[in-house]
């Protein structure tokens, strides 16, 4: 067996998020449709993770095995991009060491939120338009720092979910000003779902007075998500990076 | 009477050009719009010239009159962004003398054309996403260079349309690379129906080797649509600027 890392990017607009679902139209079905007729295989992928509906994707990961190498993954990188939509792109194929997993081996993602009040017509799906005029920046940076200091993110994550803890590590959250825009980054070992947008929707919650610093540490420390703000639009996010060893790329 | 200059961008992608219709949506339609909704009057604006369905526009200028003066241009332009879809930006309105007009006191237009074989997922309709592997860019430079020797652009220009001449003064024209696009520039003080769009597909026809350096002479010096190539797709081509004299703003 083959194990390969397929590194891709795409504008969720369109999608109803990375996870194959029984009906609506997703990444992950529309990469492996695509891989099926190339292969002429019925081949099924595993991300990384997953992205909700609407949400970016700057550098996704899967993993899929074969039972024979593949000759030229430069070709196949080529021929995937003439088959898959123009909002799907594959910047490379990688061999891994067998035992490694897009989801598990890697070390931590890397979530970008992108706000700005200046319309770009070129971009418009790719960012969060929206007044920023009444939001303090320096308050939410105060208030992002206080995530770096817990581990239980239940007030941040979709009740009802299957995982086991809703523990993460997290290793920076910050927002700066780039350009006319103001980016939120945040990376973390994991995250559970809604995470990022539950939180980027309560920091605006303080940036804009109506949560104190303090309110939202109470809010991480309630572990309820009903404490914590609405979730900031989609369209706003993207996921840009997520790390593994080196040693799992042969 | 008070005239002004309103500056903006527009994405084409979802428009059918510029020019008011009577039945397809164009940008100069919705603008009209916006405007009216927002003044409270019918206020029909002259643009500086019109681009095809599917072309963009990065900087695009229109004219329209007042009977009493904007007392708030800024706050205009932010309410009329408010106003207009996503992928309409209004950037400034500036008062001008009352004998300018965005079409005949332009003395120049800039439109690029871009191509790139590099897929972007979070771009694809803003450029032209096609295989140029084995497109020459050098010898398409060279012909190019030809363009600025000849003022009789007929063979460039959409048949039947109402203009009185088809002189151009071409003053630039040159392809160049900036990361991993090729972007064609082109100067002239006013550009006939279709003729940047007939330009690069008849370059790309001399880039491909379909056509030499000498035939590209030839099908300007026929002055007949029919020698040059297929236009070029609409989502390559950007209007991207409008020069004016300096001294018709107030």
């Amino acid at each position: 067996m083959h194990r390969y890392f397929i590194f891709l990017s795409y504008k969720g607009t369109h999608y109803c998020g990375w996870q194959r679902q029984p009906k609506d139209v997703t990444v992950q079905q529309i990469l492996e449709a695509a891989l099926a007729k190339l292969m002429n295989a019925e081949i099924s992928i595993t991300g990384a993770g997953r992205t909700d509906a609407g949400v970016h994707a700057r550098m996704m990961t899967a993993h899929f095995d074969l039972l024979s190498p593949l000759l030229e993954p430069t070709n196949t990188v080529a021929k995937l991009n003439s088959i898959l939509p123009k909002d799907i792109a594959i910047s490379a194929i990688k061999p891994v060491v067998e035992n490694s997993h897009a989801r598990f081996s890697a070390l931590s993602r890397t979530y970008i939120y992108t706000v700005s009040d200046v319309k770009d017509p070129f971009e418009y799906e790719n960012y969060c338009f929206m007044s920023i005029r009444n939001i303090d920046f320096d308050r939410m940076n105060e208030a992002a720092k206080i995530l770096l200091e817990y581990n239980d993110f239940t007030s941040f994550s979709k009740l009802h979910t299957d995982v086991k803890t809703n523990n993460c590590r997290i290793s920076e959250a910050y927002w700066q000003q780039v350009g006319d825009r103001q980016l939120f980054t945040i990376t973390a070992d994991r995250f559970l779902r809604n995470m990022v947008r539950a939180i980027v929707g309560t920091l605006f919650a303080v940036g804009r007075g109506k949560m104190s610093v303090d309110d939202f540490r109470a809010v991480i420390e309630a572990k309820n998500r009903s404490y914590a703000g609405t979730s900031a639009r989609p369209e706003g996010l993207a996921l840009v990076n997520i790390e593994y060893p080196s040693n799992i790329f042969i």
